[in-house]
């Protein structure tokens, strides 16, 4: 590390002496403080470990240091941490074709072939991001309309939430999915008019019927999707994530890239399972591994689907399909087995919920369970999206914490509308109001289903408006939280939310320093210009790992 | 490490400085040299990364160190490297019923029965070690001899190869095995005297219907397995080992026990198969992890059996069972193609062979392919216990490793005489051809099918004898191997066949201070004397990890 820090200062060589601390002075330094309070300084010292050593204000002598650096005044943040993120997911997005950014299904299909005549050795073309509804279309995308851009090799995409999935003919062929073929527990396949033929959408657990035909990347794919994420995310000022959702191969890979040093990107784990958690991490919690860079926290369960493809499970039906009231994914007794199974072994739950009901069966198992356990458990409510407002106050029992993703909100809320209809959306996304009753926040992106940047996340917290600025006023504002909220949910309070706190998130003494340079103060800026702020460096552990030079 | 280093040596507290060498004085210092010719010693130098700086001869000036211990003339060889063992299985082996020492079929149901009421917690009674040679049955004893000893819980007991095992009706039940359950291929369920009702015996491939019945044992059994197989080995002298077939549940404790500063074993690791190898390196070997006690090198394959439950593949059929070659258990083109795939990736092949015929398709395969790879290969066949005289030449060739287990010699010598009659022996457990032909030995145990005990193997290698000294003269006797070949075999050499050279395996400068005292001098003391050796001291990274006081 030394070395790498003295090139990063240095244009000379000179020799390092054997404990080198560094002065960056002349920034417009913002953290949160011990308080919760949002403290400002002018300078920082780091010491031989990539720790901070001193936290300097205005007008406070600046101690004798082996080398410093000047920040020309520039904005210093602490590392952005994203609450709720899908690592392999970045790095296979940016390796495969992404559809996110196209506005119809025609400027999809054009996408899908050219990506297809450029990669010929590929044998299966894989993507994500489609969304039908940004489309206009009214309806989901069919197998026959895939053939028509790529019939030579089986396409299979999946939508920007990831709970459906799109395959032409020859994918479904490679699966063996039939008009016989019968939809899963906690999935469907849809059909075509004919009400028999398998119209080339696989929606939640019936993806796993696709996916398992899909070739399973081979580890050295493993690798550079996960160095590819890690670019991803430093670039847009993130030094830290929970990862939900880690397989054993996830887990194998960040060990590689510790074990060779090239993990820059502070991962707290939860597990795809109770399965995984125990193979990973055996009865126990890791420890933390590669100074503070690597922990298996806990375990992902999924209660419910997602809004989008209606499998969000909700206690009255969808205001848009009357006979559906979304999918549980986990039976009462199986949520409350694996709720216990985790917490004996110390591990933290972190329980995806979307939908009202999916919300109180959540926090209900959590209610039955916490007293039964000693000690601080954080147990973790993943989205928390849609909550029937009797339900709100139990967010700030058991030390519960809600970890929310802003972008969803801007995202979302006109569907939401459509979905659940104007007058059961009080409990929706509810930021303020969790705060308000005593929860506690962390925020996050869910990339790769949205965007990681969390200036657009920053910006959708404090307006409640999205990137068009609509709706005017922000939509339903009393939700809204102040800056300093917002900065805390993407830094310390999603470092509490994996028991980080003291390690990382904030810049004060002993933390590890880990810090963004920006060029908008997001504490002063309009909203307008954090949306745009650009990250210029981005630091971990007194190390760049991002430059935008 | 310093820390641990000063209570070793320290009665009383005094503050350690930073770099404290340390001078271990007076030993009969013994190793192989860079020459690989023995080379003796008196006093060693320490650093204070657990490495050696200095050997010092007879005469040399001893250099001022921080701290001085008195070896009091004791014996010092290098830590004892088992090129061949199952660390799981020696953990577990440690913590369940053990039969090894049983004489008789009576003897092993009354210890069965006995074991069953001291814990009845255990919801099946699991073992190994029986061997119905030893036993002088004649014939493998049944599922209703074992549920005379054990009735209300299911009993499953590996034979001391591991090659079969025996269940009781209960285990069978719970395994769903009924006279219509057909053998699996590489497999047989044996049968009572009418043909059709298993008898409680499965051989080689068949073993997997029972296991996939047997509870899997929880992570923490395995932690606690890992840690008394380090006492175990530890206690034996024995510093490193090879680790023939690391599942990832193994892995992922070797790694739990590397994080939390447990680790004081080194590993080198191969996988249980190529999937395994993936699942738990990736593309490439890991790098050497925790100061070098923990390496995944390669992946271990299975090409047959082993001659006591007549699964060894031979070129012509067992003596003492005219119609039975044995079994291969992988095609040539899977052999092929898996040598292939690891080679690819820079693994290390190790590829079990007992049988003329599983030998001669190892040394074939590995002809075909060596080729087509540059660099230092190190080939490993596993056992290369029986091999037609014609095929002993090519084990000389393309860099193969012979790693073979002298322990096996002695104790498999007149079973080998029952399966193959005494004109088929030319090639038996060929020590000193392989070597005088120009291959290269690594030995080990095959622990847990063997007492780890390096001493027993050290003596059968030089004496081609058993423990009470028979054959007289030696078994075969022209191919002992000289006390230097055996020490060398068992250190030196089993570090080169697992790419450990210059890190491990030799007390030379640069070298890990891994070392173990012990009463006698195996290069001067009668046969007898070295079986008796006691280990005083075991050494690792110099650290002590064993202490016969």
């Amino acid at each position: 590390m030394k070395l790498k820090f003295a090139a990063a200062f240095l244009a000379s060589a000179i020799a390092m002496p054997a404990h080198a601390d560094v002065l960056i002075d002349n920034v417009t330094g913002i953290t949160m403080d011990a308080d919760g309070k949002v403290k400002r300084f002018e300078a920082l010292v780091i010491d031989d470990d990539g720790k901070i050593a001193q936290v300097i204000e205005r007008g406070q002598e600046r101690p004798r240091t082996d080398y410093r650096e000047d920040g020309e005044g520039r904005v210093m943040i602490p590392g952005i941490i994203d609450a709720h993120a899908h690592v392999m997911g970045v790095g296979f997005g940016a390796l495969t074709l992404d559809l996110s950014d196209t506005n119809s299904l025609e400027e999809a299909l054009d996408k899908i072939r050219t990506f297809a005549a450029e990669n010929e050795a590929r044998p299966w073309i894989l993507g994500r991001g489609w969304n039908q509804e940004k489309w206009g279309l009214g309806r989901f995308p069919t197998a026959e309309e895939l053939d028509s851009a790529v019939s030579d090799r089986p396409v299979y995409l999946a939508r920007v939430d990831g709970h459906a999935g799109w395959a032409n003919s020859l994918a479904m062929r490679a699966a063996g999915i039939t008009a016989d073929t019968k939809s899963p527990s906690g999935g469907r396949i849809e059909k075509l008019a004919d009400g028999k033929t398998p119209s080339g959408i696989f929606v939640d657990a019936a993806e796993q019927l696709m996916n398992a035909a899909v070739p399973a990347p081979r580890p050295i794919e493993r690798d550079l999707a996960f160095i590819e994420a890690q670019k991803v995310l430093h670039s847009f000022g993130i030094t830290a994530v929970a990862d939900m959702g880690t397989t054993i191969e996830d887990w194998q890979a960040f060990r590689r890239a510790g074990d060779n040093g090239s993990l820059t990107l502070r991962i707290m784990s939860y597990a795809a399972g109770p399965d995984q958690m125990t193979l990973i991490s055996g009865a126990r919690p890791s420890l933390w591994l590669y100074d503070d860079k690597l922990r298996m926290n806990g375990v992902k369960l999924y209660l419910d689907g997602a809004l989008g493809s209606r499998g969000a499970w909700l206690k009255q039906p969808y205001s848009d399909d009357p006979h559906n009231n979304g999918l549980p994914l986990m039976a009462p007794a199986q949520l409350r087995n694996v709720l216990v199974r985790a917490a004996q072994g110390g591990f933290q739950p972190a329980v995806h919920a979307i939908g009202t009901a999916a919300n109180a069966e959540a926090l209900a198992a959590i209610g039955e369970i916490a007293e039964s356990f000693d000690g601080d458990r954080r147990w973790r409510i993943e989205h928390v999206q849609i909550v029937d407002p009797a339900d709100l106050p139990k967010l700030a029992e058991h030390g519960i914490i809600s970890s929310m993703q802003p972008v969803h909100q801007t995202s979302d809320m006109f569907m939401a509308e459509a979905r659940l209809g104007e007058d059961r959306l009080e409990g929706a996304y509810a930021w303020n109001t969790i705060l308000e009753m005593g929860g506690r926040l962390a925020f996050g992106s869910d990339t790769p289903v949205e965007s990681p940047d969390p200036f657009a996340g920053f910006a959708a917290a404090i307006t409640r408006s999205n990137a068009a600025g609509e709706p005017f006023g922000g939509w339903r504002a009393t939700e809204r939280v102040t800056r300093e909220q917002a900065l805390s949910g993407f830094t310390a309070d999603a470092a509490y939310a994996g028991f980080a706190e003291g390690r990382f998130g904030r810049l004060l003494p002993g933390e590890r320093a880990d810090f963004v340079l920006v060029d908008v103060d997001p504490l002063l800026a309009t909203p307008e210009e954090i949306r745009g702020t650009k990250v210029l460096e981005t630091w971990v552990g007194g190390q760049k790992v991002y430059d935008a030079d």
